[in-house]
């Protein structure tokens, strides 16, 4: 019997993030099974929760950037019957020209990167949900909704395994009129972790 | 009715590769379906395949490298019912310290990155399979047996996707004693595309 039968993938992450996860200062380090070892079964549910909550939306393509939003997006991808596209990110990564591209600043690394995608596999009118595994200062979720926009597709939504909601991201997508629903948001750090998980519709 | 039923992983693969698949110079390029825009049905497949090839040696986890290996290495991990690790590559990554370190020279590339993974979660003793998308100088393959030996755990094989039998990659992992067993080996690219598919045990 599996551990996480018969649960939401929003309350089964919920579980792993309380008992696997581990707060150092202001990261949830979730390397145990989201973004260094990775729990197959629990990213199962976490695709099938995610697509649950979408499918309604129609979507044509999930969009997401390596490396680690490619799991989630891809078992999401799967339950809703759809590709999964994921933006190389350089200096490291060899994307097609031409593409569509964004240049992204980290302020918490102190660095930029680039994401790309094939303009070729991006034509007009998909109707694209972007996942990623976390939200926190949102600006790669908005370098990918800028790349869907430019591409004339259509941005359906912003779907995250894990947001901090102390964080601006959250702010950052709606102001530019998104969709965002996580399946378990960190409200505080502070004290230790307080979370809690949101299953329903976005 | 899936376009891909009852057909194993390598052959749908195969027919993925031709029907898909663009040769650009030395390149095959599976962009729209293996490492870029992902396909997940079929990476479910060619997932079940590798699984169903390595499950009586009694894998106790499935290592690869980001970003390209990580659709394939989860599909795996998931059949075999084991977790999945992928190893971090720097410049624009963050690993846990401590860690199981090497340096990855690409020739073809001009360029050179850090694999690494958290020793914390590669304890001795694990028999790990490999798995990456693409077999070709097989260098980042090579650097993650080593991390796995120096983890005093047991290399029990490498599986890849893609190989391209006419490069260096398959006798460098040969040589080291380790097996190897691809789902499709490109044996050609002059003159076009010449590959063949290898089902059964490695």
């Amino acid at each position: 019997m599996s551990p996480h039968a018969d649960i939401t993938g929003a309350l089964a992450l919920e579980r792993a993030v309380r008992e696997r996860g581990r707060v150092e200062g202001s990261l949830v380090k979730v390397d145990d099974f989201l973004n260094h070892q990775v729990d197959p079964e629990l990213l199962d549910l976490i695709g099938a929760d995610i697509a649950g909550r979408w499918r309604p939306e129609r979507i044509d393509l999930v969009l997401t950037a390596e490396a680690s939003g490619i799991p989630p997006a891809l078992t999401t991808a799967r339950h809703l019957a759809t590709p999964m596209l994921y933006a190389k990110k350089f200096p490291h990564a060899t994307a097609e020209r031409p593409a569509f591209v964004r240049e992204v600043a980290s302020p918490t690394k102190g660095t930029e990167y680039r994401v790309e995608v094939a303009r070729r596999l991006l034509p007009p009118g998909r109707r694209v949900l972007v996942v990623d595994d976390f939200l926190s200062g949102g600006r790669t979720a908005e370098a990918l909704g800028e790349i869907v926009e430019e591409a004339r597709c259509v941005v359906v939504g912003f779907a995250f395994v894990i947001e901090k909601s102390f964080m601006e991201g959250h702010d950052r997508l709606v102001a530019r009129g998104w969709r965002v629903d996580s399946l378990v948001r960190v409200t505080s750090l502070t004290g230790g972790l307080t979370i809690d998980s949101a299953p329903g519709a976005p």
